[in-house]
């Protein structure tokens, strides 16, 4: 927050005041908790409370994220809103005019989403295997286990993920910067570009920028950021071959190619548009959606309807496991359609033995149905969320999309109120503390938050 | 077919010719194919033969049912459609006009539906336990077995389904007629009320019945239609205990109970609608949806967002597994909440043991994974369906409804081209086959047609 108060000060923008506070309050709060639990903290956790506590982080977060909106005269669940689709590098925003707000807030909802795509990252890797969160036992290696000599490596490796981190990000604005944007937009844009967040200091967003440069920039970083980190790290120490090798990495490459394709495609011979002016706008948009970024650049809205059919289903997928992204990720799908599979085979002849494997990990019955309850709670999560924003009177389209966009951590919705020209600025209070909790639900992979809510958990 | 030829002689109508046509053609085709593989059936069939036998019936049906339609110079396209509509009583339709058409034609519309009913009755008990589709294995019971004795039961099973659904249908005649509704509807609206297939002699549908008890005839017996028909058949037999003991049958009264209060209060607050007609609006609408049935009664898609979202969901719920209903079926969310609370448990308290039942039977976990795959390729066959639909640029609520009923069995969609009030007779002929295509894999419970669509059943 001392951050966004210098970018104030510099600026000679009186909301400098309101960064300071709120750091004050921030920090003495930190304080006080620390000086409180500390001493339990370090004593280590057992398996209840890490679920709490990791709940409670992503909570607080973005409580404490919101404190400098409040300042600046925000209404509560604006604010809320706005910080939890920064930590959870959502991206949806209730703030227009975003050209002619103050620097300081604009470099605030970048820097949140920032430091909510490394503690996704460092998360993913570290915690969610651990916890066997929706199959993500898959990634459990050695740093997810608990023990004196492991811890060390953990925090090694926390190191090193943020190393890389900053790595890419200032790769990231000096391309940027490269291509013609200012300093303070370049910054900005390489904070929620390698996020995956989707925040931008332009109503227009990325459509803002006219050198097509810039788009292939982003779209570079934002591929970046949906990869696994940890083959990032390894690729930036000199092993590019590991990101290759591995199944998720190629699903996914396979696949955004393959739609970017097609769309590219369509809008060629549907709308007319030049081959490469259509390659640059569909590859941007599908990615940014597909990577939960959530930049516009166009509406692709105005597409049609198949355009915005496939937007909406590429809203649940999502990037790789231990990146930014959101969503249901690609080795859900991939374990989806291999078990499945085995399971229709074995329909058909049932005393035949089939091996399920993930890359050359052997499937175990308890990882499969991990991943397919997962994938059902995740579509009746969406389910339930549109439900309960209907009952605010929203449309269909918009209810839907904003479920979806919300749970998968995604950005802008369908329709004209949120779509990429829209911000969910107009919804209801009531539909912004839903949507709220479903950023949160997302970026905490839904089981993390569900087991707490089971009366079982508290029993004892 | 000699049914509405009869009609239609009885009528004075020219369209008696169309239909003895048809039933020569399918009779000569019968004949054939009975001299010609009858032998070899009669040797009985092998798990691969019984999941192409399945799904060649059912295609056969239709292709069959379609013939007088096509003489009477519908496109091919539409005849299919009504056809496959009709057998796997769905209930959408692609003709207007239906207070005008010919007799004969009605009485064909609503038989489809009526056979189609009995069918999948007969399939759910007999034949889809012992091909374990989606879980079904819950059922399996002797009569699902495959032995000498077996066969002479699953007969005797299969005749007391064909009298107590005979029975079923002339109570719900009478009772229709004892509303003030003429012979002819009464009949054709007994037909699909207890098929809840939905296929109607007006445009209006129920709302062309003004006496309010009509309405309430109709939802009794769509609620006969979507119980197990066996503990029906048990409770006709003076056993109605059995009914109530049932975990699907007290869980899905239960929770259509809940919906039906819930849309009732909401009329009535809301719209100001009086409590008897909310009640009774409500209730028929709310439950023609749930079952599969797709009577309109006013057009509940003009109460607001709420209830169109809800309808929606309701789509994908369905019955009781052994009714005519379609859709995902209560035993599935039963089975699903259950496995998934246990699984939610184990990963808080990895070393706790969980009994998981459905009623009293101890779930393996080859069914909880087989409940679970079911869900996941239901929602993503709906999502697969959805992204083709808007391929035709028909736009996402259209599309998304569409694949929803059609695959769901339910009949009409929401928006103003496939709502209640609206039909699909504007849709694109590719949307038609795609939509025929998805109602039939929905009677199949998806996996029957899915294992067919593997190269590896081919194999060998």
């Amino acid at each position: 927050m001392l951050i966004p108060a210098i970018v104030d000060v510099a600026a000679r923008n009186a909301d400098w005041q309101a960064f300071v506070m709120s750091s004050l309050v921030t920090g003495l709060v930190g304080l006080l908790l620390s000086v409180a639990v500390g001493g339990a903290l370090a004593e280590g956790l057992n398996m209840r409370q890490t679920f709490v506590l990791t709940t409670l982080a992503w909570m607080s977060l973005p409580a404490f994220g919101a404190l400098p909106f409040l300042w600046l005269g925000v209404g509560y669940a604006d604010a809320v809103f706005e910080a939890v689709s920064g930590f959870t590098t959502t991206g949806s925003t209730v703030l227009s005019g975003l050209d002619g707000l103050p620097p300081g807030l604009l470099v605030w909802r970048s820097l949140m989403q920032w430091m909510g795509g490394v503690g996704i990252i460092v998360m993913a890797i570290v915690l969610l295997p651990f916890l066997r969160i929706g199959g993500m036992q898959l990634f459990q290696t050695e740093n997810s286990d608990r023990s004196e000599k492991i811890v060390a490596r953990s925090i090694e490796l926390v190191r090193l993920i943020g190393v890389s981190y900053l790595f890419l990000t200032v790769m990231c604005a000096l391309a940027f910067w490269g291509t013609g944007m200012s300093v303070f937009d370049a910054v900005n844009h390489a904070f929620t570009t390698i996020a995956t967040g989707g925040y931008s200091t332009h109503d227009l967003s990325f459509g803002y920028f006219a050198n097509p440069v810039t788009a292939w920039v982003a779209i570079t970083f934002m591929l970046i950021g949906s990869l696994p980190f940890v083959l990032i790290i390894q690729a930036l120490r000199g092993q590019p071959i590991a990101l290759w090798r591995d199944p998720q990495v190629r699903a996914f490459l396979g696949f955004v190619a393959l739609v970017c394709m097609v769309v590219t495609v369509y809008l060629g011979l549907q709308h007319r548009v030049p081959f490469g002016d259509a390659l640059r706008m569909a590859t941007f948009n599908m990615i940014s959606v597909v990577t939960g970024t959530g930049y516009a650049y166009g509406d692709y809205t105005t597409w049609g309807p198949p355009i915005i059919v496939l937007a909406l289903l590429l809203k649940f997928v999502g990037g790789c496991t231990g990146s930014t992204t959101g969503g249901i990720k690609v080795f859900r799908f991939l374990v989806f359609f291999g078990t499945v599979r085995a399971h229709l085979r074995r329909m058909v002849r049932p005393n035949r033995v089939l091996a399920e494997e993930y890359g050359k990990t052997r499937l175990t019955s308890e990882l499969s149905f991990s991943v397919l309850a997962f994938l059902v709670v995740y579509m009746g999560t969406v389910g339930v969320i549109t439900l309960m924003l209907a009952s605010f009177d929203l449309d269909l389209v918009t209810a839907l999309s904003a479920a979806a966009t919300a749970v998968g951590n995604v950005g802008p919705g369908l329709g004209p109120i949120i779509g990429p020209s829209g911000n969910f600025a107009s919804l209801p209070d009531g539909a912004k503390w839903i949507l709220s909790f479903a950023m949160l639900m997302g970026r905490l992979e839904l089981f993390t938050v569900l087991v707490l809510l089971d009366p079982d958990f508290w029993s004892r």
